[in-house]
């Protein structure tokens, strides 16, 4: 059986977390993980880019420790690394959820609206 | 008097805030200015990096919305807009100034520490 490379919650990096989740799609992947159940495989996503930018992207918060990955078949199962993120940095997942949402009620998110 | 551009706290970017508080030397300004009193001089931060690049951290602070530049004489004051962060994002300001300083005290920063 494959299995994937995660961090241990020691080796979390601040900077890796916080650049993983400064993206609007992998925002929107965690979004949902944490509205739902564990192990959601990536096809239960949709998201409004290419399947190897997707791949891209969860790869991305698998390395900065954001989400678990792991094989079932060919499927790769996602689950929220929640308990290791809330242990390392108290707070900042939640707070990133919900400034998230409130970007998406509120309408407006920078790069969606440029000025001018 | 020259001026410099600030987002309006309404146009703030989840993107860019969290891409400007993915650097260490970014979040080293965010703490010392929200551990001290406004206005402070950018001289008054001693950072690990040229004063070319200093500037440039500053100003992408200042672009997301993250602080507040303005000129005094040949100075630039800085200042956190804590509350226009905390309006928009609650909670998420305040997290990430608790994770840096974990990172601090607890000695392991992805970076400054790689694996091997």
């Amino acid at each position: 059986m494959r299995t994937l490379e995660h961090p241990e919650k020691e080796r979390f990096s601040l900077d890796a977390v916080l650049a993983a989740l400064a993206d609007p799609v992998r925002r929107r992947i965690v979004a949902q993980l944490a509205g739902g159940h564990d192990d959601q495989a990536c096809i239960a996503f949709d998201l409004p880019v290419t399947r190897s930018t997707s791949t891209h992207h969860f790869r991305v918060l698998r390395e900065a420790g954001v989400i678990d990955q792991r094989y079932r078949g060919t499927a790769i199962l996602n689950t929220l690394r929640r308990a290791d993120l809330d242990e390392r940095f108290p707070g900042l997942l939640q707070a990133v959820i919900d400034a998230h949402a409130a970007t998406l009620t509120g309408g407006r998110e920078g790069r969606a609206a440029p000025a001018g």
